[in-house]
């Protein structure tokens, strides 16, 4: 693994050894922004309140007697790819990384709403976990806060996962033993770990992770205001050749990588071996699943003239959703989907 | 008038030349984020849009012919007395001279948008000035972006005021001209001023200048969010003597002030002339106006011995709110009431 941060532990995967369609545990990154908690499964609870019938509180062993679902879900840090971005900007510098596909087991977060019972004015979930910290650049609130995100009703009763399990096996104190949120589609802020407590909310919660950090600046009929990052965006990530590499002229060399989207299926890859003069379509892996990536490759017969190269990959989604080949500015430093070059030498 | 910042210009009032219940226009804080920009009034238009039957234009004449209101208003900034804080935030460094009572004549935002009509789903209403530029530090958007600010639809209903003259004369351009918000109870970064558009929205707006800026991080079951500064909080604030004031030793000395808060009456300010170990009562004004300051004052008589001294003032209003004497560090630099100090020599 690529270390990015030291404490806390952020962990970047190298791409180039991207091999299957799901990421072994040890290889898949680690985001955090505060020390991973401590955490006793015997007495940890999950403390669900506000808009519920009943504030209710929650034992693993509770949980797990819910009936169980197991989920594929690619899981891409929102900052994923942010060293690209020239001139450089704050934050985690990741190169392709930060992003892995596994299988996830645990209850319906709607599910645990319909049993605990909501009332009427629930209009979003909020998400927190035990790992708190305080902020260090303004605008931050004083003291310490707890990592938190919120999902909408709508998609709390639909979309979001509890998760004790990883490809199988127990979540590692790193990946948010005992219990994390995993929000298929979305980017990996909005999977919460260590979470301790769900909070239905009667209004719309503007936390630090939704305002301040992991949101952008939308332009539309009202004006320009703040909107919490979500959906993944659409993107192929080459795998190999890396940047640089060295690679033997007028031989056949496999190009690899993953693409994905968001509540669609990646219909189409592309790959430039000019700098994006032109396009030929790459094949699409066999397994694929809905939120998660799809494998794909190229076989490019390399040039026989030396000289440098640029690589880019293009996907397309199912619902017409196509990568963009500039970088758009309202998005800061997440979200970064563009085309990415990947520059590489012939000898 | 004490310059703070010359381009644009922001201009703070000598609090100690407080002398009336109304004050005189060219006396009246100035608080600008981009230059003033340069309105015809004969081709100057209102654009009322989003969420109404049918998007609307207004000229000046248009509005003139609604009914009139004259509403008097006490005008804060939200950052007014920033700098008592210590240690010294960022921001405009106002003392205590960035507030205002004055006489606001104009529409109400409720007429009009009752004779546009509204459609079912609306919910928040942006009033957009037409002064405009970049904002320098992150968080932040690209490009430039118009000054804006939105009021829950309850509020635009029934307490704004599209206001075209102060105290009897019509804006100057510094103050708006042709026409401005003035909200009445809330901070001045809510009177939105050269407004040139005005968008009914179906969803919360989460602009620049209520999330990044002019917001405050609120703490309660939903764990800790930003909330936009809206009402002003109850505050007392002297305006003679002022800081480092050689007052005579055992004479009698009028101080006097004035004391605001939102949506209620102030019914008690007290003096403390020992840095907060006993106070006495001060007199209240006679004119008195909701979501106006009262203007106060108290006989001291000035002990004989020579020395330092300290000074406050505590303001109560009729919902039994009374200024906190230390300040909460979740308000950042905004809303400043807690009990200021006004250090004198007795001599």
């Amino acid at each position: 693994m690529i270390i990015r941060e030291k404490e806390p532990a952020n962990l970047e995967m190298p791409f180039g050894q991207l091999a299957g369609f799901f990421t072994p545990n040890d290889q898949f990154y680690i985001r955090a922004h505060f020390p991973v908690p401590e955490i006793d499964p015997a007495s940890w609870r999950l403390r669900l309140e506000g808009e519920v019938r009943e504030a209710r509180v929650w034992s693993l062993e509770d949980l797990r007697k819910l009936p169980a679902t197991t989920v594929p879900a690619t899981l891409e840090c929102a900052g994923n790819s942010r060293v690209f971005l020239v001139p450089k900007v704050k934050g985690t510098q990741w190169e392709l990384g930060a992003v892995g596909n596994a299988e996830w087991t645990g209850v319906s977060l709607g599910e645990v709403l319909r049993v605990t019972g909501l009332k009427e004015g629930a209009l979003e979930v909020v998400l927190e976990g035990a790992d708190s910290g305080a902020i260090s650049d303004p605008p931050k609130p004083a003291g310490k806060i707890h990592y938190a995100r919120s999902v909408p009703l709508g998609k709390a009763l639909e979309g979001v996962l509890l998760a004790y399990e990883m490809n199988g096996e127990p979540l590692t104190p790193a990946h948010g033993f005992p219990l994390r949120a995993v929000v298929p589609g979305w980017y990996g802020m909005a999977a919460v770990k260590w979470l301790q407590r769900i909070v239905v909310t009667d209004r719309p919660y503007n936390g630090y992770y939704q305002t301040v950090d992991y949101a952008f600046w939308q332009r539309d009929a009202a004006g320009v205001h703040l909107v919490p990052i979500t959906e993944m965006q659409v993107k192929a990530a080459i795998a190999r050749p890396g940047v640089n590499e060295v690679i033997a002229a007028g031989t056949s060399y496999k190009v690899t990588g993953a693409a994905w989207t968001a509540e669609a299926e990646i219909v189409k890859v592309e790959l430039s071996t000019d700098g994006g003069s032109s396009w030929q379509t790459a094949s699409l892996g066999k397994e694929k699943a809905r939120n998660s990536w799809r494998l794909w490759e190229y076989d490019w017969s390399v040039p026989p003239a030396p000289g440098r190269r640029v690589l880019l990959a293009r996907a397309t989604d199912s619902r017409g959703r196509a990568q963009p080949m500039e970088r758009d500015p309202d998005r800061g430093s997440y979200e970064i989907n563009h085309c990415l070059p990947i520059e590489v030498e012939i000898r």
